[in-house]
């Protein structure tokens, strides 16, 4: 018996069959003694058919506009939600994000949490209400809608999970928690039973979509233990907290990320400054830089190689190109980076080593490689990625 | 130049092309210096859209859930609005109803206005923004989202023109004003430049669908001044004020109301009080009387007959069944009200004869009449309703 906070994304609300899935999930938890919220995503598609139909009048609207309307989506999910959950005998009540109490900055459409004044939500809980809560929006200091951008329900979740000392925050999802690869890809892929705060991050940077960044930094700030499951399949799923008991698995597992653009700027003259010169101008124009390699070539000159998001391949060389007069500038969008994540591997020196042997193994040729503590990354031909997941888990994983 | 509150039906934005025909309406009012405030209602379908999504998971679910979920479909509306408006380039902003400061009761789904907290739209209006407000929608003390009931956003719109002390309400819909008949049954019916609030009040009560009574009450208590126009179609349309010019005409119109159901209590024992307790059972179950006739029998016995809304019809018979023992209680459905509305008939008598006589020449029977100040009603068989609405209308506004 506790308060658990449980968040159900889109796909698990798209339908009047799969809101009473999600009825009985919550009513089981409440019937067990718990308090319980619940953070809902807008109902399946509806987000974007909403973009839709904006971009149909107006695709460059005011951003509080979209935010206003945006945030459409997520009261007709918490108030049908509620309605199946009256419909079982249960008390109930829907709030919306400015009910709820999420105070955030005035960013629209990618606005960060203040605050949550948690008065109403505490008050509505003391009268042993199941509270249906509005994720991925709130409101901002004049009053108007703002909404949390990509993910922003999950950060929703473990905010409420975090204001309120909830006992648990349960992500319900498609899949049956966070796996060693993508298991639709790799058979012998491995539910994890726990994994870190910073596996977690590393898995999520690295291409796996299973949990929005922003909610597990949040979720390690306060210590919110996260529990990632299935909707349709409810078992125990995957745990993420800061401490973890050991296993003999080294790695905890492999990813791919194909969203990669590998820009090279060739024969650069070696002037002090350069660097900096060329990064800053990337960053003045919100352009993430991920693995950076630089290599000392002949008279003087050296190369540049770097990857950023694919969308801002074609932007970065546009820039680079008036900053750069006499260099060659190019981008490489065919890339994908595939890596292996695992805290273990910070006391193990041959991981990095293992990996290479697997892909030297399957043919498969390295452009770049970058490492952390906690992660192991190369750049590779994006045809090679699967082939290369496959093979580097097959290394550390091995079928049983 | 003035401040104009211009209200649109759920019709005028059912998609984009029709919300760029009011972004032009209301852009073409703003160019002349005027300040603007738009009412919307939710576009098209989307209201009975979200009560199908409801009923499909519960039929019986709290009307606060219900209005949290309705309140979703403006909400969609006055964000595409506002992005129709900055398209042209012209300064605007949506407001919810809460944003807006409509505070209502709480009664759900059937909410009444108690007072509108103008700040954020004097403060909006004086920023030169055009103010895009969602109709139907309030919020009562607890923070909780209401609805209005039908025709809502009509009332939002007076509401608003009264609060501010607007110079003009104008309320867009799909027909061009007021006519002396329905124009699609009686092809000589004639616009009517202006009408004044208690006839306006008559011909809704008696079956003309142009515009909500709630509003028109508000209208005529703040002194607001109606204007009932096309949106597909601007061209003026009918004023509804206090007092018009004097015309030659003798009636306002001719109206047509079938949501009649006609009750006849026959041999009643005449005791004191019979009556009382009759209206008073009637009146506790909420069921609202029309027109009464009573007639006195022979052997201290009388027939009371009267009229209520059809569907409330079969329970008025079973609660006087329960009531009156001894007596026969019949319920006709098949009725319908045929009524000439206008102020001018209080000076002259001769309104009621002429009414009758044309009801006469086209062979049709009266089974009850009632008169007030400003109308004459006949209750007749439903099937010569709309052949009693043509002789009528005939006679008092003869074909040019």
């Amino acid at each position: 018996m506790g308060l658990i906070v449980q968040k159900f994304g889109g796909t698990s609300v798209s339908n009047a069959q799969r809101i009473m899935n999600v009825v009985k999930i919550v009513t089981d938890t409440y019937k067990k003694g718990n308090d319980v919220v619940v953070v809902v995503s807008a109902q399946g598609d509806t987000t974007d058919d909403l973009i839709a139909k904006a971009n149909e009048i107006n695709p460059n609207a005011h951003k509080r506009e979209l935010d206003q309307l945006l945030s459409a989506g997520e009261q007709i999910s918490v108030s049908l939600l509620a309605m199946g959950i009256e419909k079982l005998g249960f008390p109930v009540i829907s709030l919306l994000g400015w009910q709820a109490g999420f105070n955030t900055n005035s960013i629209y459409t990618k606005a960060r949490i203040k605050n949550i004044k948690t008065d109403r939500l505490q008050n509505e809980i003391e009268k042993h209400n199941i509270v249906v809560v509005a994720g991925f929006q709130g409101i901002n200091k004049y009053e108007d809608i703002t909404t949390l951008g990509r993910g922003g329900s999950d950060t929703s979740a473990v905010a409420i999970a975090a204001a309120l000392n909830a006992d648990k925050c349960q992500i319900y999802t498609d899949v049956e928690g966070v796996y060693t690869a993508d298991p639709r890809k790799v058979k012998n892929a491995i539910k994890l039973k726990e994994i870190t705060y910073d596996e977690m991050l590393e898995m999520a940077t690295l291409g796996a979509q299973v949990l929005n960044n922003r909610s597990v930094e949040m979720a390690k700030k306060y210590g919110v233990e996260l529990e990632v499951l299935s909707s349709l399949n409810p078992k125990p799923g995957t745990i993420v907290k800061e401490v973890i008991k050991l296993e003999k698995m080294l790695i905890r597992g492999v990813t791919k990320d194909t969203n990669v653009a590998l820009i090279s700027i060739l024969n650069l003259q070696d002037t002090p400054g350069i660097a900096f010169k060329i990064f800053s101008k990337l960053s003045n124009k919100n352009i993430n830089v991920d693995i950076i390699l630089q290599s000392f070539g002949r008279d003087g000159t050296k190369d540049i190689v770097f990857t950023v998001e694919k969308e801002n391949g074609p932007v970065a060389v546009e820039l680079l190109e008036d900053l750069l007069d006499d260099c060659k500038v190019i981008c490489n969008t065919d890339v994908a980076k595939v890596s292996v994540v695992g805290a273990g591997m910070e006391s193990h020196p041959g991981t990095a080593s293992k990996m290479f042997e697997a892909l030297y193994e399957t043919n498969i040729n390295i452009q770049m490689i970058s490492t952390s503590e906690i992660n192991i990354s190369v750049i590779i031909d994006s045809k090679d990625a699967d082939r290369a997941v496959y093979a580097v888990h097959e290394k550390f994983i091995p079928n049983e």
